[in-house]
């Protein structure tokens, strides 16, 4: 069986620039990087902004096993069995991760015959967005440790300080680090830490920005640190806006890429679904809704979080209006949510999908929560049987929700064709009544609960005292009407990632809280959330190579 | 008086796929990012590898000021003027470091009417290439600290891992850090220090590869650590070599932009030029003599470290033969070399200029060392005279150089005709027989003393303990062939950056000595040398903005 790199490799791609010519943009509208990538120019969004939006569809899936579900994959083959229905279809898509190429997950493209290429420059440096990110992240801290050495007239607590620097790799000795040793010159010491850059506040606030001012009005609000009497210094304080902006100046503009069928996919920004939103960036979706008639977009992890991300952050904030959701499942999740060992997934086991499906019926009373229809959908493998199929499309149907097969991994568009039908049948037979889960006014406590019970299932929320206390001062700072981004493992329903299924009788505890101030929202987190991933014993980089001939290999 | 930025931005650019179509490269030939600059395929180099190559012009400087003696102005104009003559030229640059625009330097695209363009791109983030090296740089550490932590079975002494992870901005904090603190799973504790990507030894490898398959074979030779009982730890033993050579592949790659009257530059690597050798790379050079008649480049800092590293290091390894060296003065230095403080430079002062002329003497002197026909040029200054021109113009004529003023910054290309004729007459009757200064066979403390005496004019050299040592083990390692890197300040040809002019009855003191194994040089240490600058108290970050219509102000 070929992989995915060999996949994308012997894919004859079409110049990006012939692939914008078939929606009507010209090349003087878009900036080239090499042949097959471009940035979507800002004159060209001003050209189109008028234009009727096309409809919006969001992939998410179930909870998911530690191999993931495919939610890229599924979009992208529906992206391109849109294509082959003849309809004006764009993907919308967060831009992977370095670190993790190099990690254990490798790259984030989609796969099979559903990818998006030129795979390799996308998974690696692609357009220089992250690098841009994490320039302006790394100028930011050097800027605020500056400030404390050139004579601190901002009166910074050292101690206090919320800004990490970033790298865009897994580096877990970077986790906890002291910095500033050795002379005066030097610096002053203190405890410091690095995050990957995925998990930069400046990733999201590139992700949620609308404009050049709202970028620089996002960054100004930027909190780095605390004074010693307790008061937030932000990066305005610290006079980095201006710089911070320049950097990001290209990174603001989406990238258009195609899949292997040709069908474009604007791939723009990838903040955490945990700490951040998880979605590409508003920008990239707005674009997309003005070039198409169909836009298919997907958020990260299960629906717990990056649906209800997507609804009640960017949704609510940028003024998007979803249209249908295409929530994934595969039978290994089910089987795997019903209790089977990873080893053993490959089995029928019609008992444990029936205990699993539980997992997928939550998801399916949640996304209707929204008001928002739901197609449901399998990721096709192929140890899948015709019994787990039948028995999955009636539980799904019975609870309101159309069913198809995607079988994009295998045959690309083609695939996908029974799918798009079902999405363009729901559509417009079933209207869409979007509405954010929680009003902006509720106190932070009661958005916290509200996710938690209606969306977790939880019987409550218990606090820590740090928790209470940075929410009193959250609140008094006054960033009560943010809403709330849930940091969460992304396996269970609950705060404990063994609880698999549809737990019942637990309550979600929340260990900390802290305002994102530049992003717009407040973050709560339950449990320890990894933000600086590590290298395995065997990391993917042992099996990436370059050949004299420049050809990258091993990439996944 | 218009600011740089102000003339950049105002300057009508061809778009680089014109530029290019000038030299005979065709749109397939290069890959474009964004319409003004590009980079030229490995493809079109397998066309052009059998052409003839053209003339190699060296522009390097005497000892500066602290402000510059205006080098890359001087090399751009002079490209400039080739072109007002009708003349096929070529300009070949180093990149600049984006720390240093944040920090005081500012960019380095040159100034007035002799400036590469877009400088904004240039100065940010360009084609990505150091961001690339940053991450290959980072890759390798992350993977390095991973086989230690993974039951580190290359015995890895954690108290001798000489790899430094890097970043390109000037950040204090990180000269000196503590990493892996935490839990277990958080890596191991050691000491560890940060450098700016350009002091990276990733850089000076990409500046000195030839080919892809020379690139994996250096990176696999760098030292990266060393194990309990001394020996030698590669990243090749950590098997990070094809993982950096696939995140490289891209920066390999020289880019092309254009000087404000369309001469083609090809902007490419720029690794320092006190630890590496301060050339832009090998394959830009090498390229831009397929494509031109006359190739201009220039070397880091003064002519004692930047044309000594071009010729001992650069041209020896890629077999380089250059034609004419220009040396750059200005009235400015020759006083400040003569004992003028720096705030008393713009009056006219005949003596100092007489008692600070002995420096720009010893240059031409260490330059003729070479076997290369000499031009000197003033960088002209509004608060010049014309005694002051006369006196120094009677001076190198004397001494068997040309000498013409170079007023490109205020006229462009038309400003340097008159250097430019100079050039090409010296080109024409005086042949070169370049030389390196020593043979490949000398012992490392031969090659360290050749230096030292024949072109910083010392009486001699000392040697710590611990320089001792480390020559004595680098011999034993097998690197007795490399060439020597000094590593001293620019400002003085001695390692006491006060002594100017042109000083005598001094040693040089070698503090430590290490081996860029990978580069194929071996470092040698004189005083301290800042890997890692740090932000003044008013960084040029403060000052840099992004309009609301996406321009960027305030670089210089």
């Amino acid at each position: 069986m070929k992989t995915d790199i060999e996949i994308a490799q012997e894919a004859e791609m079409m110049p990006i620039k012939n692939v914008a010519e078939q929606l009507g943009i010209t090349e003087d509208d878009i900036e080239l990087y090499g042949k097959y990538k471009a940035k979507i120019s800002n004159e060209y969004y001003e050209k189109i902004k008028d234009n009727e939006d096309g409809k919006l569809i969001l992939v998410t899936a179930i909870n998911p096993t530690p191999a993931g579900e495919g939610k890229t994959t599924v979009t992208v083959g529906l992206g391109e069995a849109f294509g082959q229905l003849n309809k004006k279809a764009v993907i919308a898509l967060r831009e992977p991760s370095l670190g993790p190429c190099f990690g254990i997950k490798g790259g984030a493209a989609g796969g099979g015959y559903a990818q998006v290429v030129p795979m390799e420059d996308m998974n690696l440096h692609f357009t220089g967005d992250f690098h841009a990110i994490t320039s302006a992240n790394n100028l930011l801290a050097a800027m605020l440790d500056n400030s404390i050495q050139q004579g601190n007239v901002l009166n910074i607590d050292p101690n206090q300080v919320v800004w990490k620097r970033c790298v865009d790799m897994n580096d877990r000795v970077l986790r906890n680090v002291v910095v500033g040793l050795g002379r005066k010159v030097d610096g002053t010491v203190r405890e410091d830490h690095f995050v990957i850059t995925v998990a930069s506040e400046i990733m999201a606030i590139l992700c949620l920005a609308t404009s050049y001012a709202d970028l620089k009005e996002r960054l100004g609000k930027v909190i780095v640190a605390y004074t010693y009497d307790g008061q937030p210094v932000t990066a305005k304080d610290v006079k980095a806006v201006g710089a911070m902006a320049a950097l990001l100046k290209d990174a603001m503009k989406p990238n258009i890429i195609q899949t292997l069928e040709h069908t474009p996919a604007l791939v723009h920004g990838g903040p955490f679904a945990n700490i951040a939103h998880g979605c590409n960036s508003v920008k990239a979706t707005k674009t997309a809704l003005k070039m198409a008639d169909y836009v298919i977009t997907e958020a990260g992890f299960g629906a717990d979080l990056g649906a209800e991300k997507f609804m009640d952050i960017k949704c609510r904030k940028a003024g998007l209006k979803p249209d249908c959701v295409v929530l994934v499942a595969t039978v290994r999740a089910l089987k795997y949510n019903g209790g089977v060992p990873k080893d053993q997934l490959s089995e029928e086991n019609l008992d444990a999908l029936k205990k699993g499906i539980v997992n997928l019926e939550k998801h399916i009373e949640n996304l209707q929560l929204f008001g928002v229809p739901v197609v449901v959908t399998l990721n096709q493998f192929i140890t899948d049987t015709e019994a787990e199929y039948e028995y999955i499309k009636n539980f799904c149907e019975e609870r309101g929700c159309e069913f198809a097969l995607a079988e994009v991994w295998a045959k690309g568009g083609e695939g996908g064709k029974a799918l798009a039908e079902k999405v363009i049948e729901t559509i417009e037979n079933k209207p869409s009544n979007y509405a954010p889960l929680y009003p902006d006014d509720m106190s932070i406590k009661e958005k916290i609960e509200t996710i938690a019970t209606k969306i977790y299932g939880a019987d409550g929320v218990t606090y820590s005292p740090e928790a209470e206390k940075a929410i009193a001062n959250i609140e008094k700072m006054g960033y009560k009407e943010y809403p709330v981004c849930m940091a969460k493992n992304q396996f269970s329903f609950s705060d404990d990632k063994t609880k698999l299924g549809r737990p019942t009788g637990f309550k979600i505890n929340i260990r900390d809280v802290y305002v994102s101030a530049g992003a717009g929202f407040v973050v709560a987190l339950t449990g320890s959330i990894m933000t600086m991933p590590g290298l395995s014993k065997s990391p993917a980089a042992f099996g990436i190579d370059l050949t004299d001939d420049g050809k990258i290999t091993g990439l996944f």
